[in-house]
């Protein structure tokens, strides 16, 4: 079984890890949202695909969901100490031969998405990860700061802000320009199933839904698509999707979320059971919907999560 | 009082300090030597101005002599995990904060003197460190490889050979074409004092004396030049300096490097106190010599090099 993941960060990397456990013959794709990318001391830096493949290859901080486990931060301190901006970024020092290795074979020629499966030779996270792109998408946030709407990093609004302050819009500077990295579009074609995992729908797949070719791709493989709200009881299970989602115009629900992407992107759509009312919202949308479990507290419990996505992918197949 | 000095690495770094410990008053423009500088993993590592700026601003690591204290090697190790190479040259996770820094600060069109002297912002070494030129040239070693004659670079033949083979021929590849910092022709019109420190006179003195306009500033100069015999009893007090000057044609004696760097530049030579017998042929070669002691055990030892260094130079100015 062919399937093509669409994933963001943290919440994504761990869906995946329930994935393989759940499907471990399938032969799985993700496609990594690289909105979030970030230029820092002159490296690239690509939070989202690290966490899948820290994630997956087994060298996350488990306890943050994101960065290298068994990490120091002294170069970081060293930066802070020659005065360099921006501080409020934590690159760890081991996390710092990724980008290192990443920004030299880039700084050579070659596109990320070869970049990526170089790195992925290391880690072997056990599916191929391809970045939406090879060109350079940045998300950026428009934000008031001191009476004025300025556009910011997404990073720094994320991060550095903690997303404190109202988002007014989110947008994917370079997306329209750009074209899918080799291989995402033929995954897609090829796909038996193509999964939403519980990321955030404006930051994370969003971004990857605005690389021009993709959306259409999805829509138009003719498999079942289905996703899984990442937000559970009107809040987002972790991190701050709500902001962003204030931003597009979609209140933060399990229902809402599943309205956003439409009918004609969705087959199928899994909400937790503190939002079973949502079902037959959902379903009045043109999306088939079922309630289960959503909280992903644990690798059995993504397990179960991806078990049910798939299970419920075949019954959306079938109809 | 203005004193310039001509340092590499270590031994130069170590009679700096003791220099500052014995002329607190005096203004030390310090002209280094960057021939030995590198470039790994798209980085700039400038060794010899590192290990001068560490070792005067307090982060040097003491028991080697160069690198920072309190260093661990995290990123390297992850490096190595990557596949990366070169494998073979040391550097630490604080270490790399300074050339990302530089590295940054140089692709953002800035000069290395520029750029060295915002790093010393930071360590505020108590002298004016400056590199001897602001264009690049690395020193280059022919050696036989398999049979073959190679030139590899310095680096690789000090660090990885650890000078194990013979050398043929040492270069300073791009020095025919560089011009001195900006700064490093003033200093040495105004100096009241110029000295060679115990530093290698091949691969750190000398190159620096191959940047065109260099050696004749010296010259020119009209004031004690004042070395200090970097070889003790015919052997180097510290390093391989005995491979590089068999390269050169000169054989490993405190007379014989006195007479390489010749008459013409130098008016005193410094020999240790065993190498007493080598005063008459120094004398001899036109340069006024004297035997103290030159084993730079501590910043005490040290200090009471550069306090017979400067006596030194006032009796030659005086002659």
């Amino acid at each position: 079984m062919r399937i093509v993941v669409l994933a963001g960060g943290i919440g994504g990397a761990r869906f995946l890890r329930g994935l393989k456990k759940a499907a471990p013959d399938a032969d799985i794709t993700v496609i990594g949202n690289t909105g979030d990318d970030i230029h820092l001391f002159g490296l690239k830096v690509c939070p989202d695909l690290d966490t899948v493949m820290y994630t997956l290859g087994g060298g996350i901080n488990e306890e943050q969901g994101w960065g290298r486990s068994d990490e120091t931060f002294h170069l970081k301190q060293e930066l802070a100490e020659y005065g360099v901006e921006p501080q409020w970024f934590g690159l760890g020092d081991r996390d710092f031969a990724t980008h290192i290795v990443r920004s030299q074979m880039l700084g050579a020629g070659y596109p990320l998405s070869a970049v990526t499966e170089a790195l992925c030779d290391r880690w072997q996270p056990g599916v191929r990860l391809i970045p939406m792109s090879d060109d350079r998408i940045e998300t950026h946030v428009a934000v008031d700061i001191d009476g004025e709407r300025r556009a910011i990093h997404f990073q720094e609004y994320w991060v550095r802000l903690r997303a404190s302050v109202p988002a007014h819009a989110v947008v994917p500077v370079g997306a329209e320009q750009s074209k899918p990295a080799p291989g995402v579009l033929e995954a897609l074609s090829e796909a038996d199933v193509i999964l939403f995992p519980p990321s955030n729908p404006v930051v994370s797949i969003g971004t990857i839904l605005a690389v021009p070719g993709i959306r259409e791709a999805i829509a138009d493989a003719g498999v079942p698509v289905v996703g899984l709200s990442p937000i559970v009881g009107d809040a987002p299970v972790r991190g701050m999707a709500d902001k962003v989602l204030a931003a597009v115009g979609v209140e933060s629900s399990a229902a809402a979320v599943a309205e956003h992407y439409g009918s004609g992107l969705l087959d199928g759509w899994l909400v937790d059971e503190v939002d079973a009312a949502a079902v037959e919202r959902v379903e009045a949308a043109g999306i088939r919907c079922r309630a289960v479990p959503l909280m992903m507290t644990d690798l059995d419990a993504a397990a179960r999560m991806a078990r049910e996505a798939l299970t419920f992918a075949e019954e959306v197949r079938t109809v």
